[in-house]
């Protein structure tokens, strides 16, 4: 598929560490067919060659665990889950203000009021329909998979440029900043078990089945054991941001429901992300323990509009999986993109070379045995995949 | 009680306008018990007489609702629980890193590394203890309402000076800001049915049956209506930030979960608050339907640290219930406390008497059979009482 409107992508497996491939990306325009209003299914057809199109622009990264199944059916499905609920709503979308019924028809003279004062807008619209579309697009892939026997999940991040906004709706640790001639603006945040740590223990204090007497739901800053037993030591339950002491019970020996710190941060021992699609059929090793109700589908989704901001010719929006991000900080990213775009300005290849120059940092180099970066820290064993996407000169509909 | 260093309080009930208060307030020092670590109970006693103590500087305000019973109590048990909570934890607040065992001795040597790796802070103890007080205090609530056959709630803002910082503790839509020099600083945002939406509809989702069949879960942007079956209609899920269209069902004319906008949001018909304490009794009128499971006694606490700022003369804390913030925005209130300040100087009741400026401010002038404010808007018919605390010359322990 060819890239829309020049965009650079790169992406390398394990930092050539390995073959094994998890990561997928996937790059499309969508089109939305307008329905005329008012008109039922049937009587639309009579009309189609009248039909208008809106027109979108889809970039989208998957980070799979537990094999690639997962992130390849969803590079291949999300973009048309998208497509679909985008034109379940594309009555409401052609307007500012959405009207209260998607046929126009108006059944009480107040309803643009109501709409008006719930502050609804035509974003809104397309913001539910990506909602929506992940989790559609995780109940395809449930089937899918067992359908076909394959197992795994992936972390979800998607940007959609519609009507001069941008939207990036995210479920996962990958993520997307905007890196602008005098700013970075972060258009995602990252879903772990340790950001959502308290969603998580708040389902296993409403529903303790879900644990099977294996896990318990506190969190203490190390793993406890039998010397612990009878001491007062610091932990957090669901309703605490800050910390307390609580005196250890033999049950509190059990391994935590959300467990270790940073990169080492897991759900139920298990996994490294809390948001994403997939893993319908993932059980705890050796137990019966669903991993799957702990997990959400839903994105979050930034807006970003275009009309706000004075979009200069070097302005990109970078995407990446935790491999990048790993090793490098939004500051780095955005010092590399600015001096790379700047002394790069002719070359018609210049996003596509620059997410290469992205990935080769993160990827670092070898020295001896190991991987390094050039500031002598260790570089990402991850795979890393990176989309480069001008602002400037974008296509308009 | 008096006030700690000088700060000034007023209210007034019902804006005058009738003659029933339902605001509460409470200020006092809590003396924190310092324990000599590694010492039982009752070989402390032995040595009480070195014992120190640690002092905190305590105001709050509770803002009741079906009755005043609530607020008193809160206003005469809270800030014992928090002394309480903070002397469970004493032990580890005195050093900046809190040991892993309160008890001060060492399990494993890397303990302090584990401690470290969270970012736990002393800091972070006193906010768990916060966000404990809050529960226990709505426990005792709930105790003493039973046995007293009281009914009724209360929100509950809570500020808290303490080892040189201030924390604000905040279940309800009362607020908090920071009036300083050159900016305001927000210390507390609202809970309300309206910005605690996906919650609460999340739990009805969990919990189908808390809803006894009478209420609907989904949001819509008015009150549905037979005319609207079959069509296709705005709504929102609980995962859903954005707007979708669902084709009305009849289940869906049932009265919403979360309904109207602003002032006027309820939860389930009932209640304008989310958070708060008591209300244990509370059913929405006419059925079997408990309000309780849907509202959460946890406040969100956030610290100000002022070795981290210069602190000028002027600089001041306001709280106030939602009687002042209904009619004057964080800009006016500053606009307020700054003027007032600069011309009364020597004042030494210039702290009370901004107080009092703020709540006539609100409460406005009567002209004819209506109470305006100085704009001619229509000035606030609720209970209005306001904390102004000075920042500046404050006590140290």
């Amino acid at each position: 598929r060819p890239l829309p409107w020049g965009a650079g992508y790169a992406e390398v497996i394990n930092a050539e560490k390995s073959e094994f491939n998890e990561d997928q990306a996937a790059c499309c325009q969508i089109s939305v067919r307008r329905r005329e209003p008012g008109l039922e299914e049937d009587e639309e057809w009579l009309i189609l060659c009248s039909t208008q199109f809106l027109t979108g622009h889809y970039w989208a990264l998957f980070d799979g665990h537990g094999g690639p199944d997962a992130a390849i059916i969803a590079s291949n499905y999300l973009h048309y889950c998208i497509k679909q609920k985008l034109e379940e709503v594309v009555g409401g979308i052609t307007e500012a203000q959405p009207p209260m019924h998607l046929s126009g028809r108006c059944v009480c003279d107040s309803d643009p009021q109501f709409v008006e004062e719930k502050h609804i807008h035509a974003s809104d619209l397309v913001v539910g329909a990506l909602e929506n579309a992940f989790q559609e697009c995780d109940e395809v892939i449930g089937q899918e998979m067992e359908a076909t026997k394959q197992t795994g999940g992936c972390t979800a991040l998607a940007a959609l440029y519609f009507q001069g906004k941008l939207y990036v709706a995210n479920a996962g640790d990958s993520r997307a900043i905007l890196v602008l001639k005098d700013h970075i603006v972060p258009m995602s945040s990252e879903f772990t078990p340790e950001s959502e740590r308290q969603r998580i223990q708040h389902l296993a204090f409403l529903f303790p089945k879900l644990l099977d007497g294996e896990f318990t739901r506190f969190e203490f800053p190390r793993r406890l054991k039998g010397d612990d037993v009878g001491q007062k030591v610091l932990y957090r339950d669901y309703f605490m941001e800050g910390w307390g002491y609580k005196t250890v019970e033999k049950a509190d020996l059990k391994y935590p429901l959300v467990h270790g710190h940073g990169k080492q941060a897991r759900l139920l021992g298990t996994l490294a992300v809390s948001r994403g699609l997939g893993d319908h059929q993932l059980k705890v090793i050796d137990t019966n323990i669903e991993v799957k109700p702990f997990l959400s589908c839903i994105p979050k989704v930034n807006v970003f509009d275009f009309a706000l901001h004075d979009i200069k010719e070097d302005d990109v929006l970078i995407m990446a999986t935790d491999g990048l991000w790993d090793v490098l900080c939004n500051e780095e990213v955005a010092h590399v993109v600015r001096s790379f775009l700047a002394e790069n300005r002719t070359d018609p290849q210049r996003f596509s070379e620059l997410a290469k120059c992205l990935v080769c940092r993160a990827r670092g180099k070898k020295r001896g045995h190991q991987w390094m970066l050039d500031d002598s820290h260790e570089a990402s064993y991850d795979d890393i995949s990176v989309f480069v996407i001008p602002l400037h000169n974008r296509e308009e509909d």
